[in-house]
């Protein structure tokens, strides 16, 4: 079962699968934005920026965009909390919130817990990324599935191969 | 002049151009994205497009964003105020604030004005872009030239030559 009645005509696929198939123009760089920003080389692991995904999405309350990447975050292996991912996760609230209410502040803590400058700007280039990402996906009312085992299906397939197909 | 500490180490360019610069590996897809949304086929011109980015990214208070794109915008030709427009720019504005506020009676005042679907598909998504260009200028604390001169030199080359150099 899905929910949601989309406000244009796209195949009948859930959340942004069905807008990369209806709009192929616009899926490959969004699709190669995705694979740069959660496989490319980066000092942060596929699981830990799966998880800054993740946690964006599920703070704009984007359904399918938390489901899915938190199911693909957890394929990979949830990372273990730590003061560096506790660090990073501030910083992508505040970016998801308002790019200008990141603080020096919040730079020096994820500093002092491990982060270099790469891993600061991958993380709020996520949170950024995901901030459209969850606007593209809502703000075209695409289908949301009911069932927990559809995003398992889906995240399956990320994680194996990620977002190039 | 240019207001800002960036919080990584960038080289001296304003806003986004620091970024591109300093991170390639992700300045291409990025270029891509942009290229593709703004200049790309579509049934609205680049600068209808260039005016929903500025419209968006002076809605989020994104002062780099907003005087790029309103200037490349001055350039290819601002188009006239008309129904169209207006309620594109309504649907982008709800995209800005949280995609699932777009509503359907949006949409329909947007066809009745003579949008179609993929104007439709198009503004959402070129608004959810800027929701993601704007927090990334802004959450790493980028510079922002104080001259509104600065601003044109850069916007003379977008309109002549596009995001992909």
């Amino acid at each position: 079962m899905t929910c949601g009645v989309p406000h244009i005509d796209l195949p009948p696929l859930p959340g942004i699968a069905g807008l990369l198939a209806g709009y192929p123009q616009t899926a490959e760089p969004l699709n190669h934005l995705a694979e740069t920003l959660l496989r490319g080389p980066s000092p942060l692991s596929p699981a830990q920026r799966e998880t800054i995904a993740a946690y964006v999405s599920r703070r704009n309350e984007c359904t399918f965009c938390a489901e899915t990447h938190g199911a693909v975050a957890r394929r990979l292996g949830t990372p273990d909390p730590d003061p560096l991912m506790d660090a990073l996760l501030a910083i992508a609230d505040r970016v998801r919130t308002d790019g200008r209410s990141v603080t020096a502040g919040d730079v020096d803590l994820a500093r002092a817990a491990g982060a270099d400058d790469r891993i600061i700007h991958d993380t709020v280039l996520i949170a950024a990324a995901f901030s459209m990402f969850n606007r593209y996906v809502d703000g075209l009312g695409t289908l949301t599935p009911a069932d927990p085992a559809d995003y398992d299906r889906h995240a399956h397939v990320l994680a194996e191969k990620g977002y190039l197909r």
